[in-house]
């Protein structure tokens, strides 16, 4: 019989898909180019040359049967030794090739790191505001993800509430910075409180207490400061990473699994890899994409598009008088609307094709999600339709 | 804490690997080309230069963002479309774009076939010789795999022994044909016999039972015949290909799920596997490996060899006595072993230099499988070495 657990998902429907599906037709009758669409998180610049350079070279330069042949199943050595030596040279911890487990981006780093060091009916924890997919991640796992409530504040961690959370039954903790939809940085501050909670109740537990953090965002990080690295201040640190924003390969499904070296038996979790791909058809990332992304491990596309338009809607939005957290990072801003119900409030903006999601899918109701990853122009053309909104309504 | 469940499938070695391994141990001390490595199923032939030439133009002529974009949830469009006219053109099932869903080979395919049709608790049947990897593919889920005895006599199915296994409990029955390891390929009267006995059963237990038809060697069929195709036969059946074998492509992972156009709540089962990705993360294969693979969707790499090779081994096979069924297609070929234990046979082999598997992994003790997609050259000369050492120990 059909799975009645998937069917009934169907009936849930994407709040960003339905405002995305709105965008299109809206665009089909006045022009896309006039509608402000800060709905989707796609990466609107393109992929570094030098990507494309070496992918033409595996395929001009390679034995076929070798560039396209399996790869093994914790995947290419010399791919797993880039990476390492990447972390190590920028983070100081000593990675080596087997703390890495390349996978289908950072959705399918966390779909091995949940299987690894959870089991069905453990808890795991995680704070508003939060990227919606974490409910489907984790509870399909048989895992049961709980939401923490937010930092209105700095949209850091309220840890009175993660103290309270934190019992037996929890096996991880999830963390994403900088954040969707938030944009916030955790700083070193909150990274070294949070890891001595941790430690402190791993040990009340007598079990560890894994922290999973989820890291696509960690390129694009603002004022010319670098993301204070997770791993660096918690040992059983599972760091989820993905290529897709860092080089704007998002439709390539290339990201890897990093469990650090200080984790106590950092390498079976790697072997047990694996051992989580044959249940979940997985079998390793495109070896193709694997090489290449190894060829470039250090480079970015062109990332500062995003910082200019954050600081262009940010100025904005305090301009029109919204209470709103700088970001810095991603690609996100996440502003409090100027009326209780985010969704009335966005449903509103739609009027002026303006595209915003309403921040409670999130975690965080009151709160809109923009995601500005587009042209700079268009960030520039919107500022006039968010003026004549927010007077229009709210003056 | 870590899982126990994952953790403890390290401790189960993989007869296959550690026969690999030794073959290339073995390699180091007298040289690769002097082991006859009948070990490993991978494709020694390379991919048709088209799809080199369109992988290239891709990374040519089209724009990065778009190219590298994230895939749609069911995956690109263009390219279910044109899937969906190679099946349909060739098979006569009205498939569209709304029955194909494309995943990472057929691993990925029935990793979402089994989610959407089963639910933990559910049996799923399969017939031995079967592919081992369906234990974890099947068991990992929460439904259980159940093997049936091998028709020793042509390799088609005990239908007396299905008759008896299919109860209420069974959700699926999972097939492979051409089969792995056996060669075996479903005769029309087979499929005919398999879907009146699913029919009836279903009728009788007043629910569907579904056929999961594995079908990544669906193009290495010897003979110059076609193989049957399977969801002509039966109509709630879950097709998973692979263009691994047939495009030379297995480190890419791409393959698809197509539900057949004449299964209830087609279009259903496909909108599902969206919902199942969430839960795995999947989200679909590599963007530019879907839009190379469509262009070439009819073409497959120069299979020649494949049959060259089997035809060497199957006449030595018999010449030497073996009992052997003479395969209708893949690259494997599986011989009844000289004495009971295939095990034992398998190890006298090795100081032969000769690789062979022993079929117990396979469900079948006292057979024993070569994987024959390796140069014809070294099967010609691995041929003196079987009779050496069939001569040596058996006569």
């Amino acid at each position: 019989m059909i799975s009645e657990q998937y069917r009934n998902m169907l009936q849930a429907k994407s709040v960003i898909r339905m405002l995305s599906e709105k965008a299109t037709k809206r665009g089909s009758e006045i022009g896309y180019e006039n509608v402000f669409d800060f709905s989707l998180g796609n990466p609107s610049v393109p992929a570094p040359a030098d990507f494309t350079r070496v992918m033409k070279d595996l395929l001009e330069k390679e034995d076929p049967v070798k560039l396209h042949g399996y790869s093994p199943t914790l995947g290419i050595p010399s791919v797993k030794e880039k990476i390492a030596a990447s972390l190590k040279r920028r983070f100081g911890l000593s990675y080596g090739p087997e703390h890495i487990f390349p996978t289908a981006g950072a959705a399918g780093a966390i779909a091995h790191a949940l299987r690894l060091v959870t089991k069905p009916g453990d808890e795991v924890l995680t704070f508003a505001p939060f990227f919606p997919e974490y409910h489907p991640y984790v509870d399909l796992t048989g895992a049961k993800l709980r939401i923490l409530p937010p930092d209105r504040e700095n949209f850091q961690i309220c840890f009175d509430e993660l103290e309270k959370a934190l019992t037996p039954e929890v096996a991880a903790v999830l963390i994403n910075t900088p954040n969707n939809p938030s944009g916030a940085l955790y700083s070193a501050e909150t990274l070294k409180c949070l890891a001595r909670i941790l430690e402190d109740k791993s040990r009340e537990f007598g079990h560890r207490i894994y922290l999973i953090s989820d890291e696509p965002y960690r390129e694009i990080v603002y004022g010319g400061v670098e993301a204070p690295y997770v791993a660096a201040f918690y040992d059983a640190t599972l760091t989820c990473y993905s290529f897709s924003k860092s080089l704007s390969l998002p439709g390539e499904r290339i990201g890897y699994l990093a469990v650090s070296p200080r984790c106590p038996e950092a390498e079976v979790l790697i072997q047990m890899c694996g051992q989580v791909s044959r249940g979940i058809g997985h079998n390793c990332p495109s070896s193709i994409i694997q090489l290449a992304v190894a060829e470039v491990v250090d480079r970015t596309a062109d990332l500062k598009v995003y910082e200019k338009n954050m600081n262009l809607l940010y100025d904005c939005l305090l301009e029109l008088g919204f209470e709103v957290v700088k970001p810095g990072g991603t690609f996100y801003i996440f502003p409090k609307a100027l009326e209780e119900d985010a969704n009335v409030f966005c449903t509103k903006a739609l009027d002026h094709d303006l595209v915003l999601v309403p921040g409670d899918s999130f975690g965080c109701p009151g709160y809109f999600r923009m995601a500005y990853c587009i042209e700079t122009e268009k960030v520039e053309r919107s500022l006039e339709a968010l003026r004549k909104f927010v007077r229009g309504n709210y003056r």
